[in-house]
């Protein structure tokens, strides 16, 4: 078989996970077959194979990537009030999110057809991004500047309302993403006070 | 063909719905075959057509079954103060979700498989919830007992907060759901309290 123009694992391997989130994210992981990401690709599906060893494997470098940016991007400065770490954060996680819109559905909607392996490897990353999160909490429980009964539950609690943004918001409508960070930073900041 | 056993509709209708919800909210929509539903409720797959059109309608049926609960069961009284209000809504909300896992993973996730058509009788159902909660807002803002710059996305940053529970939450955890339900309310109280 011919190999097809772009088999060059360079230039190829990016062109795969491109098209295999945009069908992911468009009809989900279980209805979209290798044959048609080649096709999205425009190489033969058997050259699919030079890039990754399965569809669960493209499933699990595209939440995996989405997960390093996150934590890599993601820069905490523990020199600063807990209040400033925790506005840093609030409209990092928005724009970080509305940025990748098709990663981020893929990564909280495929979960359950990830491997166990893959799926404990996922759930650990999402953990260390959640602890940097609830690292902030506690010094402003520390030193009094929030007033928080769980930790825990307050750094999931502002992870999914943040999350959520990404769900409704677009760009182009009665409030820019700048207005909405500054809606939610208003309202984290209120929900960790002392009251 | 023979009719097997438990063709009458009304008590095939229900085992199909359940059937149907199952698979869906394990595999997803896609990739769940009307063969395996009908298998899964022990009939042949040509006798589920006595039930439904197609796999369409079943995941329509579920995602309106699902919504018409939530508006039917959720009771307000607009005679009660806002924040007495909002706190029935918060407790209301993560206990509705909490019973129902299935339906509820499929009503977010499953949203990109409805038909343009469904998919906008099912956004305003959803809309027509969001209303009751923005209501109390707007009620609250009025009074002076709520300080919200947007209840629009007050009303959405609290139902994405509120709904996170259903993804993280099992029973006889470290805490009961009662306890999550006050810790959230403590949260939301403030969120929305004049600063």
């Amino acid at each position: 078989m011919a190999r097809t123009a772009g088999s060059h694992s360079d230039i190829t391997g990016p062109r795969v996970r491109a098209a295999a989130q945009k069908l992911f994210a468009a009809r989900g992981f279980a209805a979209v077959s290798m044959r048609e990401i080649a096709r999205e690709v425009g190489v033969q599906a058997g050259a699919l194979y030079n890039y990754t060893a399965d569809k669960q494997s493209l499933l699990f470098d595209l939440m995996q990537s989405h997960l390093e940016a996150l934590l890599q991007t993601f820069e905490d400065d523990p020199t600063a009030t807990p209040e400033a770490r925790l506005e840093h954060f609030v409209r990092f996680h928005i724009r970080f999110h509305h940025d990748r819109p098709d990663a981020v559905f893929i990564a909280y909607m495929e979960l359950r057809n990830l491997t166990s392996d893959n799926f404990a490897r996922i759930e650990a990353m999402r953990g260390a991004y959640e602890d940097r999160l609830e690292a902030i909490l506690r010094a402003g429980v520390t030193d009094g500047s929030f007033d928080v009964a769980d930790t825990k539950i307050a750094t999931l609690a502002v992870i999914a309302m943040l999350t959520g943004v990404s769900t409704w918001f677009r760009s182009g409508g009665r409030l820019s993403l700048q207005d909405v960070e500054a809606e939610y930073w208003q309202m984290v900041r209120k929900a960790v006070a002392p009251s």
